[in-house]
């Protein structure tokens, strides 16, 4: 149906991405065939520069060009607290906040029985490797609030539970600037179930 | 920010793409950088050689491997209609109906103040041109019932209105299977102001 062999290619291979189904892979397509040719050799030859320039850092699995990416290298870092995030766009937000000077982990997914993710394909045995090699004191582990992200805490939890290590979460509740009116039941629940005393 | 030259210039690539931002095309990246080497080299491969291959046929502009579309080189075909359509999705769409036999004319895009689509990007042109030097009778136009395909619709009627050809569109009213319950106001004054007498 796509009267294109290479056509057909193209669209399969961008149904692979996350989140593009079937109409925004013909979307994409078509804007690439609508586009100059320079820049469509350009984008080719930039993925596969990237691909072959940007590796995974061999600590934390955060990208990088070098074995160590520049949290792993910079020695200004407190090297004895990791942060474990479940992506690469989770380290940018932790980053942005400029609030935390310890090192990070980057596990590349979350425990997720409907997405089939297998626990080994996530950078979880080398986060043990790294807390029992290393003179880790803090394991922040800063996953989603969602189900999959609460279970991967949990098991994250359980593992390191036997090393001599403090295993923090940060602190759920409501979050600063949020009218009441429009905070959800569970983040009130848990909001209040924690609630402090005011002295 | 992107830790990596290669890495960035991707993502300004990707953000490029019809309905992505930079946290799409951020997802897209990290997608390829944990992708096989082979996958990365074949897509840039396929997209490069889809771009090479699939061109636009020079009568309607659906995408074709030769000059001609499959349409425009179907002697089966009626080539005294067109139906004039925004896009080669829009072409699978009325495919997929199996009711149109006449040829098509994309137009790969609409007039839109929003987007500032200049009209001459538009196969516009190259429609009133088909329309005089060929034997068309009948053109259908097909485009989206938006305020600009709507816009669209109505210039390119001004334009053809010159010569000796049926200008038609499509009803418009309550789709098949519509619970009454669900039709949304536009649609319900458009049917009932059409609205036909049963005999």
């Amino acid at each position: 149906m796509y009267h294109s062999e290479k056509l057909r290619a193209v669209i399969k291979k961008l149904m692979l991405f996350p989140g593009v189904g079937e109409k925004t892979a013909m979307r994409f397509a078509m804007f690439l065939i609508q586009s100059p040719k320079s820049f469509v050799e350009s984008l080719a030859k930039d993925i596969v520069e990237m691909k072959e320039k940007v590796k995974l850092c061999k600590e934390c699995f955060f990208i990088s060009e070098n074995e160590l990416c520049r949290f792993c290298s910079d020695e200004k870092r407190d090297r004895t607290k990791i942060c474990v995030v479940e992506s690469i766009e989770d380290v940018f937000t932790v980053e942005r906040a400029n609030v935390w000077d310890g090192l990070y982990h980057v596990l590349w997914g979350v425990i997720s029985a409907r997405e089939g993710l297998d626990i080994s394909q996530l950078k979880i045995k080398e986060l043990v490797t790294r807390v029992i090699s290393k003179d880790i004191r803090e394991v922040l582990i800063f996953t989603d609030t969602t189900v999959e992200g609460e279970a991967t805490a949990m098991y994250i939890k359980k593992l390191l539970s036997n090393f001599d290590v403090k295993i923090t979460r940060p602190a759920y509740g409501i979050p600063l600037g949020m009218e009441v009116e429009y905070i959800d039941p569970a983040t009130l629940k848990r909001a209040l179930s924690s609630r402090e005393e005011v002295k």
